[in-house]
Formats: structure tokens, sequence, C-alpha cells
């Protein structure tokens, strides 16, 4: 039984800097890289592919709503055709920057609000799965919901992360919130690790809830990201799958 | 000796409507369609992808600076890199489209002052052989200018255009101005066969300068641009090359 | 009794025209001028800020959402806080053209789905009534809802608009579209007659829902706008208050 | 003889921080706030004038060209209408957050390049005078260039400002770069003691060029610029006026 781990990056903008993509690279084996509409911009990303490159890493796209100022976190009212289009021009933006460097996409994760609500809205999710089948990519998604539905429906293959960083709800959702508070890296790895043996977290509410972690997020711009991402790297490198 | 017509296309925005492209492409052989940077978005450059794809054309990407607000047409000062991240991303980016329409693209028109700069510039003409060359796509550029030299040197494949609807300067080069005067439609069309025949246009100055068109541009928001394109179609509807 | 005409002008955009407000202006009393976020720009906000004070109207401030690409008409999920920022940014800046202009301010109007946020979200009608009140300016509103609770609540001053050009839903709701379709000149004038003189409207199921008529609204987006306020005009003229 | 201490603040956007404000804000008199064009929001802008008020500070506006990948830092051809439209509609924005916080403008300083085309484009320098006129505000600006020239000529208000943290080349022009440079904090305190004392500094080619003082420019994003604000604030405290 193996296991990945994905990690947001590329999420600077202009002469903003976000997380320490490089300090993280290490330790993670998938980077979902920004496509220039919640975080990101061309020159970001062609240096952020690069670098992923110089690891070894599998490169995805994470295209996010429109909207740079809420960083991609704020809910907008979307029909399944405008989620189509904005996920097709992000991923094929981002692979430009695989093309010029030499090497091919591997998948694609939503970012934000636009994962959150493609777990609960089925226009959403479809729109999404239009776009990944057009460009014959997986997508990183979640378990348990509205998405996971109409990805397996729809025949688009797809694997389930679980966020070694973020907090669940009762419901067995992760909690987004616009800024990430600091984590136990050694309390994150064992989180990650009874996910995955067991399929379980505790949530919020103090009760057990079901998860699926085919896949760990670690995310970038969360305090101390880098010890995180190490922990858990550590925690699970007998398992890891490239 | 075989000519082209080439228009550039998808230069709507939002609610935003500019130049009737389906009432044009009946008349062209290839269209550029705008990125999403000067103008466009992702609902309408797949709308204009399907339209032209409908109509059997050629479709290459109309990259622009990212101003919108000036439509692509004021000077904005760049590196290399940074037109050739700005290129890319915008290439691509079109490229999702094609690819969900299952069709190949054709090449790469830039947009105005990015075409203009690069007729002067070096440094904006040797990013755009960057994106060029690594998407090994052909460029519509313009003869006798730094572009052309940069791009002869660096063995960019690439064609040159003429403008049925612009007027030239003293030194043979199209003047761009934020919004298109109408034309004659006889005139444009007289105007074109000189310039494939002879080599020559009249310009603003009086005298003749010297051009190449291997491709006729025709604009899509100059006002009565159907009838135009119309004109310029049926002069040339022996030597078309599709 | 008096009641006044309101019309959205200044919504156009770079090269993007959106309608005709020059020919509209004889047949309104107030204007309420975008704001740069959902469409304008600093150009345009100017020139139009000069032409309503030639036609001697009112000028009030039209902010929306941030969201150019979908008018301002597409959901967004704000905080109270994040909605009073936005509403004083934009107020502000169309300020400043009535400041170079020696002309005072009127009052707010918001625009599309921040306005029809405001009918049934506390956070954001709060927001709005933080800005109105901070600016000292009244709010061109909405009647029965959650705004005109929040906006009576607090104080804030405000009239009540009615749409001569879009249609109501079975609680008394304006439907909001990405783009509006015609009317027809004279029964858009009837319609506005019979709300303001017996303070209902039929509904698109058939039935009568009560309305509010302070200050009717015309868009100039509409085909056949200037018609529209045209007829309006006329059946209003011996009660118009400027 | 007086001189003052302005910073450029508020230059943080959505999720992205950028300099440390309020540790600066002990060490100077004036700060100039982003507007929102080329860094800043209105969440940002509101929170930065509501510190700047606590700490006493004087507080203009700093507004940019609209290009935040560039921050504000490249070059855009512009008309003098389009320089004071820009110029208006951002002095505007920023004041409503005064305005919502009692106190009045102090000052408008232009940003990055629009502050460096005015010091040698006549337009771009009468674009900014416009718009200050209009105001009724004075500007920051700078000596011996066509900015100074334009604004003696047409009577508008300014001071010349003198950069702590940047170099200056053989023309006394300070050298504009995307990011700052570490400067010590105790040399920066000497360049500026002398620059106020002589009216000189050493420019990159070893030579001394004349240079204005009225007041001292620290920015916020210079790394160690806390220290580099505490040393000249140290050094000037006798002099200063607020």
């Amino acid at each position: 039984m193996s296991v990945t781990i994905n990690c947001d990056m590329g999420e600077a903008y202009g002469i903003y800097r976000l997380g320490d993509d490089e300090a993280c690279m290490p330790y993670v084996t998938h980077v979902n890289i920004a496509c220039g509409f919640h975080a990101s911009d061309p020159m970001v990303m062609w240096k952020t592919v690069a670098a992923a490159k110089r690891h070894g890493l599998k490169i995805g796209a994470h295209p996010g709503l429109a909207d740079r100022e809420g960083f991609g976190r704020r809910e907008i009212k979307l029909s399944r055709k405008e989620v189509a289009a904005l996920v097709l021009y992000q991923v094929g933006a981002l692979q430009a920057f695989l093309d010029a460097e030499n090497i091919a996409m591997s998948h694609i994760k939503p970012h934000g609000a636009l994962f959150g609500m493609a777990q609960k809205n089925e226009a959403v999710a479809n729109g999404i799965a239009d776009a990944a089948l057009a460009m014959k990519l997986p997508v990183i998604g979640y378990a348990n919901c509205v998405m996971s539905d109409v990805f397996t429906q729809r025949g688009v293959a797809f694997s389930c992360e679980f966020y070694a960083d973020l907090d669940y709800d009762g419901e067995g959702r992760q909690v987004i919130t616009m800024t990430h508070d600091p984590v136990a890296p050694e309390a994150a790895a064992q989180k990650v690790l009874r996910a995955i043996r067991e399929g379980k977290t505790r949530a919020l509410d103090g009760r057990d809830v079901s998860v699926v972690a085919d896949t760990i997020c670690v995310h970038s711009d969360t305090p101390g990201a880098v010890a995180v991402a190490k922990a858990v790297h550590a925690a699970l490198k007998d398992q890891l799958a490239h």
C-alpha cells in the first residue's frame, strides 16, 4: 500500500513571497502549482516548474477562482461551463511551462474555494470533470462527497487527499481558513499515519470521522511548513510512491 | 505564390462585445485568438475556438500585454524573460481549448504594443522567439525590423503580415491606434493587391515604402470590418492558401 | 408625491462600450456611475461625471463586486468588513472626479450581486450601511427585505427602487440576469405607473406582488434602453423630483 | 530648518505581507499609503489608515501604475489625461478611509515608475499636477527635474525627497529596482545628514551629486527597514517637523 505527499506551491506573486517552496521540495512527491488566478504569475510558474523538475517531483496544476485578493478562498457562484473554462485555461497555461521544460503534467488539483465548492455542488464538480477529461489528467480530490460521486460516475481518475495541517469538521470536511494556523510536526505526522492506517481522524467536535488518505497534503504557507513536511515525510518514507 | 488572410478574434470580454467574429470568419483563413491578458476570457476563448473550428480555420494564439484597460496597446517595459513567460502562459491557456476541441494550434501572433515593441526592441523579440521555439510554433511577424532579424537569426519560422486597414508611417511601420478608423473596402483590397504584387504601399507621408505581405491582416474591430474582409477575400480568392 | 428616475451609467471599460449613456441622460434625474470594480475605469468615470454634470443630473456611486469578468453579477462570499471596505473604496474613487468637477455626490446605489446579496444577507447589508453612514450619503435600495430592515434600524437614509425593465419573482424580488432582455417601452411605462400608484406589479408567476417605487430604475444596457427611458420619463414628467 | 521622514506603507495585498508597517511607524512623521493599483487593497488600506492615525502620523496617498504584478515599477506609456485620472481615482479611494476615520489627507506621493516617469516626462508630470490641483493637496516630489519644473510653473505645492536607502546615479536620480537591497542603518543616517546639511550625496559612479532633502524617504520593504528608520529618526530627532 503506497501513498504520496502533495504540496501547493508557486503561490508567490510579483514581489510578494509565500511559503518556502524549495525548502519543502525534498519532503514531497507531488507539487500542485498555482496558475495565476488565485496566486502566482507567469514568472513564478516557470521558476516553480523548473525547481520541481530539478527535485524530480511530479507536477500538477492547481487552478483556483479568479480572486487574487481573496486568494481563491472566497466562494464565487459559477456555472458548470464557467468552471470548466476556468480550469482548462489555467491547466493549459501551466502546461506551456512544462512544455518549455520538457516534462509531462501529472495531475490537476483544484484550489481553495473551488475545491470546497466541488465537494458539495454538482455543477462545479462536473465542470472540473469536464476539464480533467478533456485534458486526460487525473485529479487530486476528496472522498465521500459530491465531487467523488461525480468523478466516479463520469470515469474521472482521482485520488483522495488528507490534510496534515487542517482541521476537520463533524462531516469529515477540511476547514478552509484564509490563513493557516501553525501545527505541531509530530502531531501532524501521527494524524497522517492514523488516517492512512485506520481511515479515521478526530474532528473539531471531538468525534472520529471517516477519511480517505491516498495522498497527504501539506501546505507551504502554514507556519513551520518545512518541519511539518519533514515529519510527515519521515513517518511515511517506507510507503511513498513516486 | 499563395497568401493567407488572418484576423484577430475573440476580443470580447465578459458581457462586453467587440467585433463580429462569426461574420468575418467566412472571409479569412487564419484566426488569432486573444488569450485573456489584453482581451478575452476563458469563456470567450472556448467559444471562439469552437466557432473557428466549425469554419475550418487555422487557429493561432494572440498573446498581448497584461493591460486590459489599454487593450494591450500601451507599451510596458518588460525583460526578455518576462516576455517569454507572458507569451508561454497565454499560448498554453489557448492550447487547452484547442485540446478540448481536438484541434492543433497553427501559429502565434503577438498583439498590439507587444508586436510593436518586438519590431524595435531586441529583448522583446527574443522573448517571443524563446516562447515560439519552446512551443515549436511559427509566428506571424513583421518584415525589415528587429523582430524579423531576431527570428531569422534564431531559426524561428515566421511569415510577415500586411495590414489591410491600418496606415503606414514613413519607415514602413503600421500605425497602432487605440481604436481603428473605418476604411473603404475596395481601397483596402487594392492596397492589399499592390502590397502583394509590388511589395509596396503608400505611407502617410505620401511616399511609397517597402512591405512584405505573406499574410494579410484584417481587424474585426475596425468599423465595417466584415465588408473589408469580404472585399480583401474576393480580391485574393485565387491565391489563398488554407 | 414625487418620484425620480435613476440609471446605471459609466459601465464602459477601456475600448469596450456599454449602453448609450448620453442618449439616456435627457430622460433621467439621477445617474449611478460604476466605480471600476464590476465595470468602468478612471477615464470612463471622469468622462461620465462630466457628461452628467452637463445634463444637470444628480450623481451617485454605483459600487459593485470586484468581478469584471462577471460584471458584478456573480455572488462572492464577503464579510461585513470586506463589503464596507469595498464600498468605501469605490465611493471615494468616484468622489475624486466629482471634486475635480466641483459637484457634490448625491447617493450610493450598490450594483448587481452586491445589491442582491444585501437584500437577503445581514452582513452584506450592514457593510453597505457602514460605508453609507461613514460617507454620510443616502442609499438607493430595495423595500421589504433584509436591506431595508437593516437600513431602517441603523438610520441609513434610503429610497426604494422599482425596475422598469426587469422581471419580478413571486417574492417581489427583481430577477438579475447576466444580460438584459429587451422590453416594450409603453409596457414598461405602464408597469412603472402601476407600481407608483398601486404599489403592485405582476410577477413572473402571474400573481401580483407588493413593491415600493420611490425611484424608477432603467438600465442603459437593456436593448432599446433609450426608448424605454423616454417612455418612462414621459409618463412620469409631472411628478418628477430633481 | 525642519525635515520630515516619510515611508511608503500599506503595500500588503490579500494574504501577502510586505514590510512591517507598524514597527516603522514610531520612526516616521508621514506615511504614503498604497491605493490598490500597484499594491494594497481596500482592507489593507483601511487597516493602515487606522494604524497611522493611532500613531498620530500625517497620511498621504501613494498612487501607482495599474500593474500589481510589476509592483508599479515597470514603465507604462500613459497620456496626461490617463495619469490625472489614475491619480485622482486612487487619491479619492484612500480619502474614503480617511473620511471613515475622521482624519484629513496630508499629501500625495506618486509611486515607483509613475514617480520616475514624472521626473523626465512632461505629460506625466502634468497629469500628476492636474490631480494635485484638483484635490488641493501638496505633492512629495523630486528636485531638479521635469517634475519640479512643472510643479513650480503650475503652482503645485511640493517638497523634495531624499532616499535613505536607495542608490543615486550620476544625474542625481534615485535608482529604482524591483526589490530593495539591505543598507547599513548608520551609513544611511550619515548619508541623510549629509544630504540635509550639504545638499549632496555620493552617486554610484563615485562623484558627488546635488540633492534636495525636504523630506527623507525610508522604504518599509527594504531588508532591515525598521533599523534604518530608527537610525534616521535618531539622527534627525531635533529637527523633525510633524
